[in-house]
């Protein structure tokens, strides 16, 4: 059994100590940890844990802990992963690694440093529909893969505040899993340039701002694959996320539209559910993730996105914010320094 | 090039006329007959058909007639076949052959004795996802046949009068093409015993007189297979034809529920459109049932329903009826005499 | 947190011990029963419930226990749920609730009696997408229920020995699940006709025996619905369950043929995964329906598979037995005794 | 009845003289013109077209002439146009308008100063998917539009020689239809820029002669829409032509990759058949748009794609063409000279 600590217990992070207390085998979440959290002794009495602090970092001088699960905001990753790693912790953090491309590197080579696990919150990787589609591609069904796709729209309607949203969200929050969506397809290929067009489409009163709702990325890759990703804060009939890849042989589909095989067919034609607006439509990738996680603490041979994958997706992310702001395709290695 | 004759040009008949004209190839539709259509010259015109009467049976006498489609009222079946067969004209029937068993045998026995062609209206054979799943069941996609299922719903809302509908219509009508059916994908083995349900839901106020708009009827066959059938006069969705074999060693089904394949999604979900509520959705089947009966005229050895097959249809809507009236399985030994 | 005892280890026993064990809030697993399996302990050990026992019997004596869940043979049901019904424990009990009609009606007149709850295993009540689809039907969705159809193919190739199969199991064991799901759409509206065809067509080699893994039934309600129930032990599909709802206004499907998401499109066509052979694809709803159970143990007013539901769906059963067995429909009223 | 011509019989023009000679209403397929087939007379005998001719113009000198359909190829467009309007003829043509912008708007000014029709062959949007996706755009169903997806993959294996295939194919004649369809789905805005990338994907062996088979283009438009296409010539499971709008309310999708309803599960999973490699998938396509211009030729208010709609789609070919050569985005403005 090994023991957990969580760092960060805001939304995503309580839904993980919820996910890591009860349905993860092999592992005993011993710490929540939340600087800030009005509820977090309340979190740990309802699932049991045994131990609540306010500073993360006594985290890395717990001996009892064998590793960290990190869902603070992302400008805290760097300094906590390499603490930890100096603790020998291994590590899982949410996605980004890192604010910038240059502290993903110093928080990448903190882990290779200590030789601790350093995995990145890809959650998309385990969800079941891409898992299988992986393994088709993987497996040569599609032969030599050309064209990739993949598609991230969040259920609308959008009610932040767009003053409150930093420039660059929608390539550094949300299409950085699908940059790490179509790196995982195309495998043993480096995206080289990056061509971004992004808008406020769904906040136009918030354009001034450069407030950004609304992305399209286009991607070569060194193999010569063309690849697009795309993004909205606000599709109305739920959460919108697929993918494809089309190659010699074939192509392979991934995600739906609807929540359940219900299906209703009556005078005006036939209806479906929407696909939900709430994340436990991927709590059973959250779930597979974490088990891997586990998993690999116990000496499992799984891949796993790792702090390189979470690298190669900031790259194209970097490039893409860069893109947009110039109006010119961008090449990976003017970010990647 | 065949020269063809028409009779009968209500409804279905006016379709017929219009295809016949205009879309198979190696015919020449030659004459339009009906005795009581106030409107046959000016479809005759339309179509620039030749010729045009109010004598079915001069066609017999017209030798320049190569061949002839009945799509009368069913009660002229008989006496029509016999005199076209008798004068040596291909013949295309409407379903069913005749109103009683005893009929369609003398149908099929003037057509024997004279060696013309008598094919049977059953179009569904034609459409094509039947077609295509027929195909798979015969190459041994699914095994050996175990189960078989087949629906017909005509579109609601029914407006017809109760009171005008013939006592056993929806056996003899709507659910004979799904007797054919089962008959067609179960090929090699006959039908044995009968189990029908009927009643007025659709229209439970005219239950007293007897009138039937939704059945369901469960079937036997020799090789053990178990097929149902199932009709309603007003499915509110349009259309609803579907069909399923099952089998040792998996499934087919056919048919679908949607027009077209436009699909929208909002904030109540996925949508497409109904599957309708006219004939059009079938007119390619009867194109192809047609280009396939001037194909046979000109010598094809092709499959097509054949007078036996309508004889076999017919004894497994006989049966139903009774069961349904007698609460019982009927056998099908005891309808063939 | 109330404590239950679980009754019985078998194959579906020790799924439930993991889903009680580990992801259902509110209740502990304090007790596995199991007379004979010689895996118990470490079962109990691994999952950390503190007590084991070889006497099922003996969870009655013991005050701590505020309920119990009984997955042993159906032939222990009614002693069981006598014993317990007295002892004043809440029960949950796998279907059928016991082997005959007059056994089910004295294990509900004992619970009666008793005061306690009595929850049924029917667990597809619980699966998302006939949830939706029976609210659907409740608000009104399909208008007057007119036709219903239920479809239950177990996974193949089909591996038991037929000889070890008693009789009638297609009908209490597997189609019950789809009788009660006829029932609980058809809310309102009781079974009134029964008519079953059964045959061994999956292993015909086994006929002689009187085994049967292929049937089909239709059954009348009071309110004129036609239902109609399939089922077969070998899809090579894998799980294949379905069921359809029709009315005056439209219909609703459930169900749906492949385990995840992805296709693939190659020069063969479109292509899908099968639904799968194991029963993790029913997790989820195996997992409602215990939090159900535990929400009901709280206090909660949440509709659930009574009783009565169960014997309802067996008096289905037992008409269809006697049906198939005597080749005639079987009213409800004659095995309802 | 109007009297039409048809210029070229090539593939395509030789679909199209069988399509207006037997199945479209009002018109009458008077002369066939090509000036190089070999079995041009044949053909018109076999179609009953009373008149054939190897001099294409003269049919300008044929006052019994009403309208010509030119099918011949693209470099001969604007010289047939120029004639054909200056001897009052009504004019179809085939996509592109012309080789160039300069040439496309002399057509176009050809037809304008003669005030005679000028329908371009977009057939996509008379394909009843995309029809009825129109429909419900135009009547705000998914609100404000911010994001639309065209897809063309012809059907593999690709089998033509590269070095026979001008530079630019793809988007000229490929694209263009991806390019009419965003146009006109997003009716009322303008494309303002483009940027494209191409390669030689499907054929990497010809890559040196600059031959492109696979390409993305985005585009954005002054409504701030942001618009994706993308074509390969090698789909190896048949036509692959999809589309979808997405905006403020929800989305559109359009086009399916199954060419039957047919599905079969087996122990592999379920299987559609593929969507099929010749265009007789486009037939009813091709048949509604030589009906419309029929229609209009009868004096119908319908709408078609006129030869703005032409020029329209080749300006943003022509800025991709550019794009992808000089690997930078393009203003429409740029290539509107």
């Amino acid at each position: 059994m090994k023991r957990i600590a969580l760092i960060g217990t805001g939304r995503i992070g309580t839904h993980h100590a919820r996910t890591l207390a009860r349905e993860v085998a092999g592992i005993e979440l011993a710490v929540l940890a939340d600087p800030a959290s009005p509820t977090l002794e309340r979190l740990a009495a309802d699932l049991a844990v045994p131990a609540a602090t306010r500073d993360p970092l006594s985290v890395a001088a717990d001996d009892s802990i064998d590793a960290v699960v990190i869902a603070s905001p992302t400008a805290t990753h760097v300094e906590l992963i390499e603490a930890f790693a100096a603790a020998g912790k291994d590590i899982f953090t949410e996605k980004p690694i890192a604010l910038t491309v240059a502290d993903a590197k110093r928080a990448i080579a903190a882990t290779d440093a200590a030789g601790v696990v350093l995995q990145v919150g890809f959650n998309r990787r385990f969800a079941e529909s891409w898992t299988r589609a992986e393994q088709l591609v993987a497996e040569g069904a599609v032969g030599r893969v050309q064209r990739l796709h993949s598609i991230t729209r969040d259920p609308g309607p959008y009610g932040a505040d767009p003053a409150r949203v930093p420039a660059g969200t929608i390539f550094t929050e949300t299409l950085i899993h699908d940059f790490d969506i179509l790196n995982w397809f195309n495998a043993g290929s480096e995206p080289v340039d990056v061509y971004a067009v992004a808008d406020a489409l769904v906040r136009p009163d918030a354009k001034d701002t450069g407030f950004q709702d609304s992305a399209v990325v286009v991607i070569r890759y060194a193999n010569g694959a063309l690849a697009t990703a795309e993004a909205s804060f606000s599709a109305m009939y739920g959460y919108d996320l697929r993918g494809e890849v089309f190659g010699s042989a074939g192509m392979v589909q991934m995600g739906q539209l609807a929540a359940t095989a219900a299906r209703l067919y009556d005078a005006a034609g036939g209806h479906t559910g929407t696909a939900g607006t709430d994340t436990s439509r991927f709590h059973e990738a959250y779930r597979t993730e974490f088990q891997t996680f586990a998993d690999v603490l116990h000496g499992a041979d799984t891949d796993y996105p790792e702090g390189t994958d979470g690298l190669r997706a900031q790259l194209v992310a970097t490039a893409a914010i860069r893109s947009a702001a110039e109006g010119r395709p961008v090449r990976i290695a003017e970010v990647d320094q």
